[in-house]
């Protein structure tokens, strides 16, 4: 555990034991400095974290106090179950995605990460080098299952977590757009019943929409994730063929699974012999002190589909993922075979070549750092802009969760941002149902500059004038 | 029209008018030459032809008859519709394709062409080139409907055949077995009904198989393609969604459509309102005088998805096809978010970067001459080795389609084949029926060495011993 979530564990604990009662102030934060002998930087994040669970409030020129009502969250896992017989995610998801590709545009509403962040020059060190040694013979030697060295290298990845995947089981895909699609595809027929996170990634929902599934939609607590109880109650009485989940820093709410979750996902999956499709690509954008494992580290009976992506972490358009897919890999194989053939090769070659090179992970370091401090700063502004909000905290991704007031409709918000030149991505992107529409996704990946401060002060005011405030 | 096609029709009309009746003998070649001018070559390439349509047999040491029945075609348009609720093209295709992976077997069964046939050096320049100038906001730039500069040239090179396509109606896709199957499920919902041709490029039963659609496989002649009377009649009956046809060079028979009826199909089309899936993925291999033109040259309603490809002309690998997909192009690219989100943006710059080079065109030319050298000496020694096969003429591509007597199952013929490494793509790939378990698909496009020539021979020997001749 990090040092400043020791400190952010402590000041719970205090808080809920009424050492610090609602209303009472908080040592300032260089009376913690001198209290705790952690360093400002550190005692100020934790108050951040504090702040952002709703723990505890700033005023400014005056201090922290703890929150009047201990926690102010939003409503949790009180949502019932959504049942869709026919999700129809219609033209808004490609409305946002139209919007962000505007330059003129303020990204808040991308799903990309600022693509200044990759190793741009090493990559291209990678690429001129693939490009050199280019062989007639590495079309055919690429297809499906795709490149043998990426595949080990990734599978040498999993092994340092302490997770046995063979490199056999490993497909190379056009993205995790296609692994996640193809895996889907694989345990399912049109007319199925499906598991996804209510809220939950826009992609899984239109993959539902293009097979022609059904989906039932479990309700997430924003810290906690999937109500398990909701779960089982559903492989009780569907029959189910498949679960969509993201276990780590999920997206839009930013909540990572506890490892004893993550194992009671994947037994209970087991139990009921549903496949587990387990979105994984932002697994490499933690802050904690240790990487968390992945869902698929539980499998036991390969019938977990882990699939993960070099797109949120290392270089934008290449359009590489892979698929650790059990023992449906031929399956997916054939799949793609049909549907795509394969990855392009010099792509898969030029990934492979740069992970030779063993930056990789000085590269991730050095991004997570900088995703980190980008997001303190986003929460930061956010929090000045937007009082009323509830900004949900997570240790990783640049994803911020902002809940407005209830009133707030952020179609409308959405809809007048724009018109303002500030994207965002509004809450019923993310949901078949209606009860996230108060709700937007903010991307803090971007460089925190005067142009993106003067928009999240536009928000404030846009929000300010629906709320009457 | 080349001139060896005039000399082809030239004595077709003859023979036809009875100036050489069956069983009379041909002036010899070097006769031939001096009665009409020409070089030995032409002579030769119409007496090749000639006898590869069954018009005319050689005996060695002797010289060229007209054949017994005037012309001894196998059955052609006489097979009935066949209805196809659930294809299944199981795992042989797969087998196959892995078959052709290795090295040691002789590719005779491949789909791919050789690609030391593609201009290597100047590929690997427009990588280069691209590498060092590839922007991070590339990926952004690249998303659907792909590389605006690619979209243009291809516009262009659509409008140097007289046709109108706007670039924006072209999607840019990996490759065209993306571009494919999006535009079939653009216009399908699982259970639909879909024309296809019979025999069929096997990804084409794949992608109905895929989607669960049902398929009417229409009759094909080996010259004139699909039967517009049983296609009609199909259209009448059921209601059919979508049409997917090869117009030019199909696969695996080689026949390219008249003009006359590209246009009849696409009138027939569009006046039962059914899209027109175009696969023409061979389009730049003809070997006449002319670039025939596709059927998307007839469109009135913007209701024909043209599917093309760099990968059969210019490189393996890439995965870079299109599609001109008319009126329904914001929906292909919406399929395409959803299911891949784009083509690689470095792919797409390079390709773009070598057609701006010019050097595309005097490309192509050699590689059709290439191809039809191949092509031709791959007939000759088929012909010497199999005298029982009927081995279809066809003006492009690379593959020949060789009838064998109906007694031989080539699902056999390729298990033996490929015990003795070479191997073959059997009949029974590119249908849902059993009518084309005797004929096989035979890639031509592979230099014709000592090892070739060996294989060849070998098959032959197979089949006279399940013949028994």
């Amino acid at each position: 555990m990090a040092k400043y979530q020791r400190l952010v564990q402590q000041i719970q604990q205090q808080i809920e034991a009424d050492v610090w009662p609602p209303g009472e102030k908080l040592p300032s934060l260089r009376q913690q400095v001198e209290l705790s002998g952690l360093s400002l930087m550190t005692v100020m994040h934790a108050y951040e974290v504090l702040e952002g669970q709703g723990w505890i409030v700033s005023r400014p020129q005056s201090g922290y106090y703890v929150a009047p009502r201990a926690r102010t969250l939003p409503p949790a896992s009180h949502n019932p179950m959504e049942l869709t017989e026919k999700v129809d995610i219609n033209s808004a998801v490609f409305d946002v995605l139209q919007a962000c590709r505007d330059p003129k545009i303020v990204p808040f509403g991308s799903a990309f990460p600022d693509p200044e962040l990759f190793p741009q020059r090493q990559l291209m060190r990678s690429l001129i080098s693939v490009s050199h040694s280019l062989k007639p013979s590495d079309a055919i030697n690429n297809l499906p299952p795709g490149n043998e060295a990426l595949r080990k290298t990734l599978a040498q990845r999993y092994a340092q977590q302490g997770i046995t995947v063979s490199p056999d089981e490993i497909v190379i895909t056009n993205g995790a757009m296609e692994a996640l699609n193809l895996s889907l595809q694989a345990v399912t027929e049109p007319g199925d019943w499906v598991v996804v996170e209510n809220p939950a990634f826009y992609g899984a929902l239109q993959a539902i929409e293009r097979l022609k599934l059904k989906a039932v939609a479990i309700a997430t607590d924003v810290r906690d994730g999937i109500d398990l109880a909701q779960l089982e109650e559903a492989l009780q009485r569907w029959p189910i063929k498949a679960c969509w989940l993201m276990t780590n820093q999920q997206n839009p709410v930013g909540f990572t699974l506890s490892r004893e979750r993550k194992q009671q996902v994947v037994d209970l999956l087991a139990a009921h012999q549903v496949a587990l499709i387990e979105d994984d690509v932002y697994s490499e954008l933690w802050f904690g002190e240790e990487k968390p494992l992945p869902a698929k580290a539980f499998d036991r009976d390969g019938n977990v589909f882990h699939c993960g992506s070099f797109s949120k972490n290392l270089v934008a358009g290449f359009r590489v993922g892979w698929v650790a897919a059990g023992r449906h890999a031929q399956r997916v194989q054939r799949l793609q075979l049909m549907s795509t053939i394969s990855t392009s090769a010099p792509m898969q070659l030029a990934i492979a070549d740069f992970l030779a090179t063993r930056r990789y992970d000085a590269h991730l370091k050095r991004l997570r750092q900088t995703l980190e401090r980008r997001k303190q700063l986003a929460r930061q502004a956010l929090r000045r802009a937007l009082p009323a909000a509830h900004i949900n905290e997570s240790n990783g991704g640049y994803f911020l969760w902002v809940s407005l007031p209830e009133t707030v409709d952020t179609r409308q918000l959405y809809q007048q941002a724009l018109a303002c030149g500030i994207s965002i991505a509004p809450g019923h992107l993310f949901s078949s149902g209606e009860q996230y529409t108060h709700c937007f996704r903010f991307n803090a990946a971007w460089p925190w500059d005067n142009r993106a401060e003067a928009a999240v002060e536009t928000l404030g005011k846009l929000i300010r004038q629906m709320t009457g405030d």
